[in-house]
């Protein structure tokens, strides 16, 4: 089956200037992905008849579909629907059952309605509206050549409901898609680059409509199986048959199937085993902790914790022994063991976790270099830790280490230690 | 003078198929800005080396600079620098600086150098290297007949680096652009509509060549006025007039001028006052102590903090009363004064920062629905409380959160309270 292709086109300065960061691509790319058809190209381009029109051009001799999004707003650097009327050779009508959503609009916001919004009742006579029931611009769906054209709101609220409830709907009911299915594995702990090498010789194998993309992320690697295919079943199958074959390869260090970020994978395992965990941070600051605590329900399994940052409240708190941060300094393997064991004790959990680093821009000497962290996780049986040496900024340091310590306490909880 | 025209072309399919939103080109756009780089378009293409090819010549055909960005990854479905080596009709060669970078990256890591990254090393002949100090992949800079082209990693962190150490001011000495000059003025505290409102007057008053721009974050708005001209001191002291003018319209609302964080701006003054700060978080979860620790040198007025997730961390650590979470409930102003005011006394602190509240999605309940939020502010003289209440995703009620308890610290320093 031949591959139904889309393009997106954004116009408006507010993306070029990087005013805003353009959120409603990537949604409408996962959406159009979902039904089967395929992203081509994505393009922002400028408020300019000229430029519209080249970008529609670009677009139709490459997509069967063209999305495109902004320019409908009242004011009068708004250019998009006229440009449409006269791309599509037609002129602008008054579209009463759009004026009757735009007055009720109004009406529920108490305030009258402008003339100026009126005019946004005015479409393109060739094109079928397309309601907006959040909004004041109706959406404009226009067929040419066998080609779709879809215009919408710039507006992220107002674009995602026309979509989910008119466009998608009518793109699938249009065009015969094949089935598109994605399976994702999440490691952490290999680079881009070793995980590439060991799964080089399975990737190679994969059959043609089989896809596999590398999406690095702090610390970790998602892997994502893309399928394409006519027997829904079947392709599931298939790629389930492949997936099974990865943790003979890289098993351990995935640490989830599908979309579940470390932290989530690791109060999973928490909570299976009725375990809770509480951390100690010097250099990540609180990270750690709000890494943790962005897992809704992470109160199940998450006590609480302590951020040492003065060395006054780790021996205080953390009663680590003066003579210790004297004798070792507070980046180093017997401090970062000891806050692990302690915020344990005090806090009475199963799990300590914590950190000590220099974080940087500043701190570092010439045995402990800025980037110079130490890690460590205890239970009741253990305490390991590990001495981590990044070069980074000061935030991605701390990111990287949050990672690095959580992935600590997945193999200390003896997460694929088998490989 | 004639405008210096930039064109951004991401790779990827990640992008397409919505896995990652390209928040890449909104910074470039707003780098490319400041040095007087007009953005005319952002095109999102798939790694195929046709495409690719196809977005150069569209490029090129209306800018002067093509920034690209992605498919310089170690894996074979990168293809970038190979279609530029075709394009530019050259052929790869080792790069022993770059390889020197890549070997030094992975000796820092401590891991064994693989062949796919010294394949990163080999560059185009007729390219420039672009130093990456940050990952393993070269930027290339080509020129051919008067127009620029830059190629980046998409890695966010690395391509930024490169950006602001090499591409932006070797652009900048590359084409004469006119003078741009932007002051930034930070807001906290006033929605951007309102914020408009009280500046409508003044915005309309200002002269063509003078531009404001509204840039929401989490809970305040960055105004950036950025004015154009050819005599630079003449344009300074013109912006500058201008901007002496806010004070009188949303004085209390500035915490600061230029590119400084709301919790670097609190830094200063407890700095300036010789004052330090701890922190007692419930609902933040680690978050605001983060936002503090982000910035760097705050251990200077930083001592620590607590994340009393658990009821029982709140007693125990904190010293709230049973009774008293018993009564009011741990979402209440009873308990965040207490908080605030403990964590003050225990870690020795002149100022406590308190947060307790539902975050969600869970939690909530008919008389506290979840983004009920209490915050707290102690010092020696007095204790402040407030009651906020969002209907946010659990992350943004996090980060919101911490955001209005840092403004209530910095009006509790008296700041700007004047209007």
């Amino acid at each position: 089956m031949k591959a139904v292709i889309a393009e997106i086109i954004t116009i408006g300065d507010e993306i070029l200037y990087g005013q805003i960061v353009d959120t409603n691509s990537a949604w409408m790319g996962t959406e159009l992905t979902g039904i089967g058809v395929k992203v081509k190209q994505i393009t922002s381009i400028s408020d300019n008849a000229t430029h519209i029109v080249q970008a529609l051009n670009d677009a139709r001799s490459r997509a069967d579909i063209i999305l495109i999004t902004g320019g409908l707003g009242p004011t009068k650097d708004d250019l998009t629907k006229h440009v449409l009327a006269d791309y599509f050779h037609t002129s602008l009508k008054l579209h009463e059952p759009s004026l009757a959503d735009i007055a009720a609009l109004f009406q529920n916001r108490g305030i009258e309605l402008t003339e100026l919004n009126r005019q946004q009742a005015f479409l393109p006579v060739s094109c079928t509206a397309v309601r907006n029931v959040l909004g004041t611009a109706p959406g404009m769906w226009f067929e040419q050549e066998g080609k779709v054209f879809v215009s919408m709101p710039g507006v992220p609220f107002e674009m995602k409901r026309m979509m989910t409830d008119t466009v998608l709907p009518q793109l699938k009911a249009h065009f015969r898609t094949p089935h598109i299915l994605h399976k994702v594995i999440q490691t952490v702990g290999l680079a881009e680059s070793i995980l590439a090498e060991r799964l080089e010789a399975w990737e190679t194998s994969l059959p043609e409509h089989l896809k596999l993309a590398y999406l690095p992320n702090l610390g970790g690697v998602r892997l994502r199986l893309t399928g394409q295919g006519d027997d829904e079943a079947a392709l599931e199958e298939e790629l389930q048959g492949q997936v099974e074959k990865l943790p003979g390869l890289i098993g351990k260090y995935i640490f989830a199937y599908g979309e579940v970020p470390l932290e989530e994978a690791i109060g999973r395992m928490l909570q299976e085993r009725g375990l809770t965990m509480a951390t100690a941070e010097s250099c990540t600051g609180g990270f750690l902790a709000h890494k943790i605590t962005s897992v809704p329900g992470s109160s199940a399994w998450f006590q609480g914790g302590l951020i040492a940052y003065h060395n006054a409240v780790k021996t205080q708190e953390l009663h680590i022994k003066p003579e210790t941060l004297q004798q070792h300094g507070a980046v180093s393997e017997a401090v970062v063991r000891a806050m692990a064991e302690n915020v344990r004790r005090k806090l009475g959990t199963d799990i300590g976790l914590a950190t000590s680093g220099i974080a940087g821009p500043d701190g570092g000497t010439p045995e402990k270099p800025v980037g110079t962290i130490w890690i460590a996780c205890a239970d009741k049986d253990k305490t390991v830790a590990k001495m981590l040496s990044y070069n980074k900024s000061r935030l991605l340091n701390i990111e990287y280490t949050a990672v690095a310590v959580l992935n600590l306490l997945r193999q200390s909880l003896g997460a694929g230690v088998e490989e």
